[in-house]
C-alpha cells in the first residue's frame, strides 16, 4: 500500500459538500468513486475536515491509501479526467505510511469574501457575499485583530456541536481591502464587472489561520463582524461574546458561499516534505 | 415613450445566447421578461448585438422604449431583482429618442481568456479555454497584431453567414499574458488555485477592438491564432487566409466560453452622452 496525500480545490456551489453521503454530490464521494474506477477496488479518502454545503476549496488536503504504482502525475491526470470540472486536484504526493490529512493537519487557512456594493458580479457571485449597507471597515479590522490568540470559540460554534475542547489558536485574523479596481481589472483571472457606478463597491477579504475551527465558527465570525460593520455591535464587544460562551451572543452565521478553504499544513514529519 | 439604454453583464454558462427564442434561458428573453413585469406591458429589448450560447458580457449595451416613470437607479434594482444572478444590469441612462443599440454601435471589443496549462481552476473553468499543449505566444501575439487595419474577414465568417460586407475595421488586436501569480492572488476577486505545479501555467488574453465583428469571427481567429501557437500555421499565414476570403482556410472555431463582451461605444450624439 502507498499513502498519498491530495490537494485539491473545489467550487462548492453544486456540491453537498466535504463528505460523503447516501445521496447528493459531494467532494469525498466524487474523489472515491473517481479512485475507485482507477484503482478497480473500494478505496477511502480522508480529508483535513469536512466542508459544508457550498463552501469552496483552493487547497484541502485529502489522505488515501491505494495499491497501484502509476506515478503522482499520472494520478493527478487520471483522478481529473474521471472528476466533473467543479473538483480538480491539484496535486499528487507520496506521503509517509501513517499519514492522515486530519490528524495530522497543524494549520488551516480559510478566506471569506465579502462584497460591499449593490450589484455582485455575474463572474464572482458564487464566491462573494453581497452586503449592501454601508460598513466600517476600520470597525471590523479592530474587532477581527482581537481574536488573534488562544481562546475559547464556544460562542462561534453552531448550537449542538460537541467538540471536545472549544479552545483555539488563531495565528492570522485579518480584514483586508482587495487592491484598487484598476489592478484587479490588469490581474484578474476572468472578465471583470464594466464601470458603471458600482465602482465604489469595496472588496474586503477576511483572511483566518489556526490550529483548527468549530462546526460554523469562520462563518459565524464573520457575520459577527458584519454586524460590527453595521454599526449593530461594538468592535471591542468581541471578548465578551468570547467570554459568555454562549452561540446567542455572536452574530448570525455568514452565508456558505463567501468562505473558501485555501491552505492546510502539515509539519514537515507528518507528510514526508 | 423613453429611451434607455442598458449596461448589461452575464455569464453565458446557463444562457442560450442574447436573443429570444421559443425555449431556453435568453438574456434578451430575461431582459424583456423582467421590464414587462415592471412596465405591466410588453417591451422590446435590442442589443448590441446577438452573443451566442456560452458567450459572456461584462458590458453588453441594449437599448429599449419604456412607458414608466421610475428613476434610473429604482429601476436598474427593479430589473436585477427580477433577473436571475448570472444576469445582472450595470447601469441604466437616459438615452435620446430613436437611440438604437445596435444600428448606432461605432465600436465592440471582446477579450478571450485561454489558459495554457494543465488544469482550469474551478473557479475561472467557466471562462477560459484550457490549452495543455505548448503554445508559442510571441507568433501567436504576432499574428494577431497583423490583423488591425480594414480587412475582408469573409475567411473567418462561420459558413452560411449573409453579411452584406465582410470587411471591418480593427483598431486593436493584441494577445497579452496577464501579470505574475502573485500579483493575480493579490488583485483575484475569486479564490485562486493553489500553488502546485500547475504555477507554470501561463494565462492569456486576446483583446480585440472593431467597427463591427462577424458570425463566430472572434472565436475563428482565436482558432487560428492557437493553431499558430501551437506551430500549425506560420505567423505571417494570417494575411495569405484572409486574401483567401474562404472559410477553410482559418482554424478552428474556438469554443464559446472563453469569449466575453467587454465593450461597446457610441458616439457621443447617438448616446446622449
Amino acid at each position: 500500500m502507498r499513502t498519498l496525500k491530495l490537494t485539491v480545490a473545489y467550487d462548492g456551489t453544486e456540491l453537498a459538500g466535504w463528505q460523503r453521503q447516501a445521496s447528493g454530490r459531494t467532494v469525498q464521494g466524487l474523489l472515491e468513486d473517481a479512485l475507485t474506477r482507477i484503482e478497480g477496488g473500494p478505496v477511502s479518502v480522508v480529508g483535513s475536515g469536512r466542508t459544508d454545503a457550498g463552501v469552496h476549496a483552493s487547497g484541502q488536503v485529502a489522505s488515501v491509501s491505494v495499491t497501484n504504482r502509476l506515478d503522482p502525475l499520472t494520478l493527478r491526470h487520471a483522478l481529473n479526467a474521471n472528476l466533473p470540472t467543479d473538483v480538480r486536484v491539484l496535486d499528487v504526493a507520496e506521503a509517509p505510511a501513517g499519514f492522515d490529512a486530519r490528524r495530522d493537519a497543524a494549520q488551516k487557512t480559510y478566506e471569506y469574501r465579502i462584497l460591499n456594493g449593490v450589484i455582485a458580479s455575474p463572474f464572482t457571485r458564487r464566491f462573494v457575499w453581497l452586503v449592501p449597507q454601508p460598513l466600517d471597515i476600520d470597525a471590523m479590522a479592530r474587532a477581527a485583530a482581537r481574536l488573534v490568540g488562544r481562546h475559547d470559540f464556544a460562542s462561534f460554534q453552531s448550537t449542538g456541536s460537541s467538540a471536545a475542547t472549544t479552545c483555539r489558536t488563531i495565528r492570522e485574523s485579518q480584514l483586508v481591502q482587495d487592491g484598487p479596481r484598476e489592478l484587479a481589472e490588469r490581474f484578474s483571472p476572468i472578465p471583470m464587472i464594466a464601470p458603471a457606478d458600482d465602482a465604489s463597491s469595496v472588496r474586503l477579504r477576511y483572511r483566518i489561520a489556526g490550529d483548527g475551527f468549530l462546526r460554523h465558527m469562520v462563518r459565524t465570525i464573520v457575520g459577527t463582524l458584519v454586524e460590527i460593520g453595521l454599526g449593530r455591535r461594538e468592535a471591542d464587544s468581541v471578548g465578551a461574546i468570547m467570554e459568555a460562551r454562549d452561540r446567542a451572543e455572536a452574530g448570525p452565521t455568514a452565508p456558505a458561499h463567501g468562505l473558501c478553504l485555501v491552505r492546510v499544513e502539515y509539519s514537515s514529519v507528518a507528510s514526508g516534505h
